[in-house]
């Protein structure tokens, strides 16, 4: 429960009638409710600390919502969606039926734009600025806050490009913290350094290049020079840029002292800002850190590895490898395009590239995956990290549709592992050169393997590509699984009755598929059911289904995965409810089948 | 044939014994010979025409192919090309079993990295300068040369942002001539022109901005002088830039004055450039003027409507709009992404928004289409041309991917009109509001209906969304078509036997899928054919499988289209029977299904 000044604010019409002074107090008080709520419901954390006072300004002066706010990325949100109406649903953040991590048209009029993936802000600002000249309302301010690392990245130029040439009237903040979630990099973060530090007198020149009028930098937490700097921009028409500098995890120390740590810090001590400890011994290992550690020690014996990350040097664990090798391992950025490109350019010298992209991140970089590495049949080794359901962040950033946009490609391999020691050791194999691209599949969070590392880690084998596994003979019914969703059909199929009816057949390689295996399986059974943690449409099913028209199988297939539907937020567990494909559904699948 | 100097060069190392006094001369040799190849072969001419000193100037200076050489986008590489050892095979360029027209590895080692779409030189420049340093050879030179209209591309900048904090010997050309296909647009193109024309007097300062040692600009037109300071930069390690200022269609008076026409101008006059009459007379319509012509006769009655091009102006035909209705139709300039996002802020408020992008290129904003338009539902028109086999420019053009990673997002109508009729009431329909997102693919060129104009223009009929319709009923075999391609369906029951046992249904929604009329066919005819002009894998005979196999059909069914290779370049017709779509093809199929 929020007190003082901030239990008054329903909407942004109640903070604007408070007096300028007020404002540092509600900060302090945004600020506390903040750490208060995500210290024990976890979220993002530093990103919003950081513009607590940006956010209070922003509302403050500025009409929203008919003036337009759009938070690139989103996870900066936190103090936007408090003041909009959403304080006392804040404690529902990013829970099942609860208010989305993000901001989200749906949820409210304040949310004026959906985001959640990086550098849209400028281009759907602009729109609505130029749809609004359009419509003969030239008083309207559109105003996107977009971070240092995220206007670094080409659609944000590609935004700012047009934008100077229009007479819309939008607004662009710069919000410099000089890191995403890992440090920012780059040559223009080099140069908005230099303008920050002063060393740049003219002012920062690459912008006003483009038209912009530009001011800057301001100082991002001081709230009443922030209203007053606003209040001048708010009268002038046209493409301008403010330039704001804040901390991250701004006013708690331990915060901004590791931004990285606590850009989602996970559960805390409200008062002393120290992590919670996380009951992990014991636990099997995140694939994230088999990854990393696989990729580290393949890179100790084969020179010709290179690691590429696009701005998840941490996330994906590929930080190992930057440690150790800082020349063979590169965070390019918020640069998905450039990342999977530059991967090729690589490996047409010889280099054995891991270019490790979210799966929702490789949409960014489709044409490139296309155009640039699967016709030139280029052996790039793309690992898709967070492939399937991700939980709390929800929609935008579920890794859903990789199978079925990656399946249409030609000479494209698409691997999902079973577990820790499947993706080990097809990353083993893909370093030895496979002669085409492949993309290896595999999920957010924890395997099953506690043992992996003692008994397993470094100790390769090879995999032979496109060949299916038997698990388990059956008597009737085949389950097909592609990936570590396969591990529900394991727990489903030892509660399931009469379980020797099941036969189970881990299809780790979606592309090419072992087509012998699919012949006995056929011939073999009465029914298949195909599982997946990934659309249904288009995707490995979709494949099987495929397969069994063009040879003309009559068997009857049940294929289980994500529905055509966009899912919300929730754990991984309630998602993997949602669309039938936790254990209870499967065992429900296989009853089914079975009679 | 070549004479003279020209006909001595097998390969750069040819040309490098030459005396810099005589490459004016080739120069000349080189451009007549272009002129003389296109006029009768067509290609793209301007492109070409305008970098030939520059194209002499590299390879005589740098040790290509150890040097590595870059063409972004690569319709300016034929010179490239005929220095290269491809002088005799010019004549086959973009002919089917021919040269590709654009550089293409398996072709050449001259041709250090495929391209065709644009902006990703520097990438894949970038890639191959960083693995020379891993691999110890800091000799090497890589140079990316790139036209003012793709280097505004978000994801050229991603590259130069990169390249710009590391110590890579990459040399990006700016070939700066004020036009893509269309002139460049955006503050950048305004930027540099006041660069050129004297008015910015520090030299490029934002290329500097971003850690590059810049010159420029130099006339690239003059060999020798091009040569000097290609000499010179040969020297430096690092990061480098040259502005080179070009003209497109160099040397040919008529090409110079109409760049945009004399981009791929036809079979043309070599003596006088006069572009040669077309037979054009009683054709029926290109798809691209019925769009263009409906979208603006639309927009004459719904003010809402707005259209977007990312630099496709002339191509799509959005060129009506934009002459008549300047504030309407806008022109992004190569810029898919921004392109996209900005079209679901417009719709956000309100407007209509006809976002025209080649199929192919819609690869370029993927992740735009799903997390910006389709996850917030906005009911953006998106209108995919060149869908389909586009004939010459081969392998990077196809727009063959579309219907499969286009059917798996959420939200998303697919529609593929069978005729010029279709496309204009589905472009009337989308107007008047769908409620979500729709995608209208069609082809490239003409269609069938050669009184389009006369007896249909204007006279819309609204489709209802999801239905198919029966062509023809049948007795045993039902023909499933989606989109044009359905021409040749309507050509192959025209010419088999008895083909009353034929049905022929027009699937022109391929989402939603009309599931009615589905039951009818699946319960009606023994057999089904699909035909696609797009890969099978995931395509719709994809989706008419999945359907079956939810439903539990047990019919037989033939899926024709696009197999899972990349295809290269020849006629559209020559494509289709390669892939077994054309009217023998279909024939054969109907054939064997009837047995």
């Amino acid at each position: 429960m929020a007190n003082g000044l901030l239990a008054s604010i329903d909407t942004p019409e109640d903070l604007r009638k408070l007096g300028e002074d007020q404002l540092p107090l509600l900060a302090q008080e945004l600020r506390d409710f903040i750490i208060d709520i995500v210290s024990r419901n976890e979220g993002h954390l530093g990103a919003s600390l950081g513009v607590i006072e940006l956010t209070i300004a922003l509302h403050y002066v500025f009409n929203t919502p008919d003036d337009s706010l759009i938070w690139d990325v989103g996870h900066q949100a936190y103090g936007h969606k408090i003041l909009t109406g959403r304080r006392e649903a804040f404690g529902s953040n990013r829970r099942l039926g609860g208010i989305s991590g993000f901001p989200k048209r749906s949820e409210s009029i304040f949310d004026s734009f959906g985001t959640g993936h990086s550098s849209t802000a400028i281009s759907a600002a602009l729109g609505m600025a130029l749809a609004a000249n359009l419509n003969g309302d030239t008083e309207k301010q559109h105003i996107a806050v977009v971070g240092d690392a995220s206007i670094a990245s080409g659609m944000a130029f590609e935004g700012l490009n047009h934008a100077g040439v229009t007479d819309a009237n939008i607004l662009v903040i710069l919000n410099d913290n000089a890191i995403g979630i890992d440090p920012s990099v780059g040559a223009l973060k080099q140069y908005l350094t230099a303008v920050k530090e002063g060393r740049n007198h003219k002012g920062n020149n690459m912008i006003k290049s483009l038209n912009f009028d530009y001011t800057g930098p301001v100082d991002g937490h001081n709230v009443r020079a922030l209203v007053a700097e606003l209040r001048r921009l708010q009268c002038i028409k046209g493409p301008k840029f403010l330039h704001v500098i804040t901390t991250k995890g701004k006013g708690m120390p331990l915060a901004e002292e590791n931004q990285v740590k606590y850009h989602a810090p996970g559960k805390f001590d409200k008062f002393t800002g120290k992590i919670l400890p996380n009951e992990e011994a014991g636990l099997p290992p995140k694939f994230q850190d088999v990854f990393g550690l696989t990729v580290l020690d393949l890179a100790r014996k084969n020179e010709k590895i290179v690691g590429i990350t696009p701005a998840m040097p941490s996330g994906s664990s590929m930080k190992y490898m930057m440690d150790l090798f800082p020349d063979r391992a590169i965070d390019v950025g918020i640069a998905e395009q450039h990342a999977v490109t530059l991967a090729g350019g690589m490996a047409t010298q010889g280099m054995v590239v891991f270019c490790n992209i979210y799966s929702t991140f490789m949409q960014r970089a489709y044409d490139q995956l296309i155009h640039d590495v699967a016709l030139q049949d280029l052996p790039v080794i793309f690992c898709l990290d967070r492939a399937g359901l991700v939980g709390e962040d929800g929609a935008t950033h579920h890794g859903i549709f990789d199978i079925a946009y990656l399946r249409c490609i030609p000479n494209m391999i698409i691997y999902a592992p079973l577990n820790e020691l499947a993706l080990q050791n097809i990353l083993y194999t893909a370093q030895l050169g496979l002669d085409h691209p492949i993309a290896i599949r595999y999920p957010r969070g924890r395997g099953t393997m506690a043992q992996w590392q003692q008994d397993h880690a470094g100790r390769y084998e090879a995999i032979e590509v496109g060949k299916a596994y038997c698990l388990r003979e059956g008597r009737s019914v085949a389950v097909l699984s592609a990936g570590s969703i396969g591990e529900n059909v394991r727990a489903a199929l030892a509660v399931v009755e009469d379980p020797e009816r099941f036969g189970w057949y881990d299809f780790g390689f979606i592309k090419p598929m072992d087509e012998t295996m699919l012949h006995h399986i056929f011939e073999k059974y009465e029914r298949i059911i195909t599982v997946e943690e990934g659309v249904v449409r288009g995707g490995f099913g979709s494949a099987v289904a495929e397969f069994a028209v063009m040879h003309r199988y009559h068997n009857t297939i049940e294929l289980l995965g994500v529905p055509d539907a966009f899912i919300e937020q929730g754990t991984v567990a309630e998602l993997h409810t949602l669309c039938g494909i936790d254990v209870p559904g499967i065992v429900e699948a296989l009853r089914k089948a079975a009679i």
